[in-house]
């Protein structure tokens, strides 16, 4: 046995048990567990602040600010980018909503997208273009001659999805913007929630327009998305909302806005969540060793290791661990009900996995052909989990499957 | 001297010093100061829990789940508004601007405001509409006779002011209501922002179709605003944002929006925020007691007193206590520079009030003629802190006035 996870400590939801049983929390794709670190920095904000920011003299107020703004530096360094170039909202949903609406398209623009994005980068370019999905082969890699094939179309935005959130695979966007570059001059907007967690990303060096991203994923507070802009894409940009906060001058007539970020930021923004969010980043980067990576290796050969072991399980996503995340998804025989699976992992073992479409029901329906269960590790997992997990579930498809082929028969 | 206020010691802020010296917090316009519960319920969250809402069928994201739709069920209680008709955003502004934009209205629709709107009221309005802003006397009371005629007009939109955060006039809404209703079939959008801090307010009694606010200012967390929405009236509104959670299936051609109010809520929320904002309704329903209206008005009357008794500052807002909140805005003498001046009470006083034109500049500029510094008392703050804020004030004219004099004199 290896030794102990050291960074488990630093989880207080990890000391949790259900009927005095521990629990193994394998939901990250979802959100991650926080560390103290992270929510000693909310309290702190209220237990000696409280302030609003910005508009105050105050020395409350200009504290507040300056942990805000702060926080925001410490994002920005964090993706190689200006601090101008961060843009602070809810959550990459939202991110991803405002660069679509913002960009004003033509209403006949052509948006390439990938079949595995999320449905939070599909449905905002369906609502403001015509929108193509990049295929897939069969294990969720993408077809790098179709992509091609539609880039010659000349669209006016490629919506990127780093990492799948259902097959893990992390493609290889910056052999995709260089495809992008030399070919067109479209908008490139990169969707990382599912990336950024697991890997640092520089927006200079991959040349990307837009990327966003969710606090919540990377050990965050929830309530945190970030939109990363270059500063003349950004300054063309439309704002979705507008108010207080976002504009320098606002007379019977008329108003000028406030330069970017801040023309983005209309009102009071969640203060608290992002001053947590530096403590975030700031865990984060002090676990960016080659321990970790060794790490979630490891998690990762031991997902898939037992999907491709377990002939009733199909593994949606490539059967080897380059490129991807510490990610799997299962597709159960169709017999079985996998919300109750999930729910069972949960209640009798404590093992805290997802089921469902994922958000991306696409490319679950088309892969998949029905909800799937997903079992995503972060760095506060074991290998030790991930066998319990599979041992878990042998256990409840032994007793689920005769059952369910009984009813069937009955039926 | 009267007896210490109880609530004090449920606000950890107010324990703090600067050089030696207690603070006085009286921005609470601007933002409250959270109490210890509110505190709680954020670190318990994260302590306890940290899963995500509403797609998980494992224990935590059933917890967090039944939490966070727990918390909608006490905000909509305490609005007499059914759970559906609640909708969680990050602040008024975002909901307001919600509404603007989600009515679809032509371009040419008329909208009647209020002048002492709030930025995040009056720059929705001009986005998508022909804004037209009802005047007022003197003292910030909304001119009937102007509302009435600007109503003959058949305005598409009538967007309220129930309190300004200039003058502290709480608007009769409940009159205006009745005479929109009269008059037109308008869409009736009530900005409470500054209002439901004070006081209750059932949203079908007073008959609004969408009433937003901010939780952050009625001793809520940051990063929560909420629109409620009549169920018939948002079941037309269009979402802003569309992504996952919102839909509740999506195929290659299109996708099927989720019932109200969560096709308003795409992606991942504010989900400790929103459980913090629980604690905060309970622990303001437990202040709505007659001693704690009655406080109430005696810090608004110190206040108004406090104005009305110094030659050298004129008070923007009416000089008696009827239908205001516990708030003044100043106006200092032309040759006084405001900041330095909150600056100074903060720095060397322990006064932290706001100074400037406070996101409502048609109004400041009109009735001030530049900029106010603004007082505004909340339920843990004591008329002594109100006369130590004066007497502060007095010192530091007393110095700045006479230097300020001479510095024309030199230049």
């Amino acid at each position: 046995m290896t030794a102990r996870n050291a960074v488990r400590d630093d989880f207080p939801v990890l000391r949790r048990e259900f009927d005095g049983q521990s629990i193994s929390y394998l939901d990250n794709a979802a959100t991650t567990l926080k560390p103290r670190p992270v929510i000693r920095a909310i309290t702190e904000y209220y237990e000696t602040n409280g302030a609003n920011i910005h508009r105050g003299k105050h020395r409350l107020s200009e504290e507040a600010s300056d942990a805000y703004e702060g926080a925001r530096v410490v994002i920005a360094r964090h993706l190689g980018a200006a601090a101008n170039e961060v843009v602070l909202l809810r959550n990459t949903t939202e991110a991803l909503n405002l660069v679509a609406g913002g960009l004003d398209l033509p209403p006949d623009a052509r948006v390439v997208g990938c079949l595995d994005a999320h449905h939070s980068q599909l449905l905002p370019w369906r609502r403001v273009g015509q929108l193509e999905l990049t295929r897939l082969d069969e294990h969720g890699r993408l077809d790098r001659d179709h992509f091609r094939t539609l880039l010659r179309g000349r669209p006016h935005v490629v919506a990127l999805t780093h990492c799948s959130n259902v097959t893990g695979v992390v493609h290889p966007v910056a052999e995709l913007v260089a495809e992008i570059r030399a070919a067109c001059d479209a908008v490139i907007v990169l969707d990382a929630a599912q990336s950024l967690p697991h890997q640092r990303i520089d927006v200079q060096e991959l040349d990307v327009d837009f990327m966003a991203f969710s606090m919540h994923k990377m050990l965050g507070p929830t309530g945190v998305g970030v939109l990363f802009g270059r500063s003349e894409r950004l300054a063309r940009l439309r704002p979705a909302s507008v108010g207080g906060g976002m504009v320098d001058w606002v007379d019977l007539d008329g108003s000028v806005d406030r330069r970017i970020p801040y023309r983005f930021e209309a009102g009071t923004p969640a203060i608290a969540s992002i001053i947590g969010s530096a403590a975030a980043i700031r865990y984060l980067e002090a676990q960016d060793t080659p321990e970790r990576h060794r790490h979630a290796q490891e998690l990762g050969a031991a997902l898939i290791g037992g999907a491709v072991a377990r002939p009733g399980v199909r593994l949606i996503g490539p059967p080897d661990s380059t490129d991807r995340i510490a990610l799997v998804s299962l597709r159960l025989d169709d017999s079985i009900p996998t919300g109750e699976v999930a729910r069972l992992l949960s209640d009798s073992y404590g093992y805290m996995v997802r089921s469902g479409h994922m958000c991306a029901q696409p490319l679950v329906s088309g892969m998949a052909g029905g909800e799937v269960l997903r079992v995503a590790a972060y760095l506060y997992n074991d290998v030790s989990e991930i066998e319990g997990f599979y041992q878990a579930l042998d256990e409840l498809v032994s007793w689920i499957a005769p059952t369910a082929a009984m009813e069937g028969k009955l039926a």
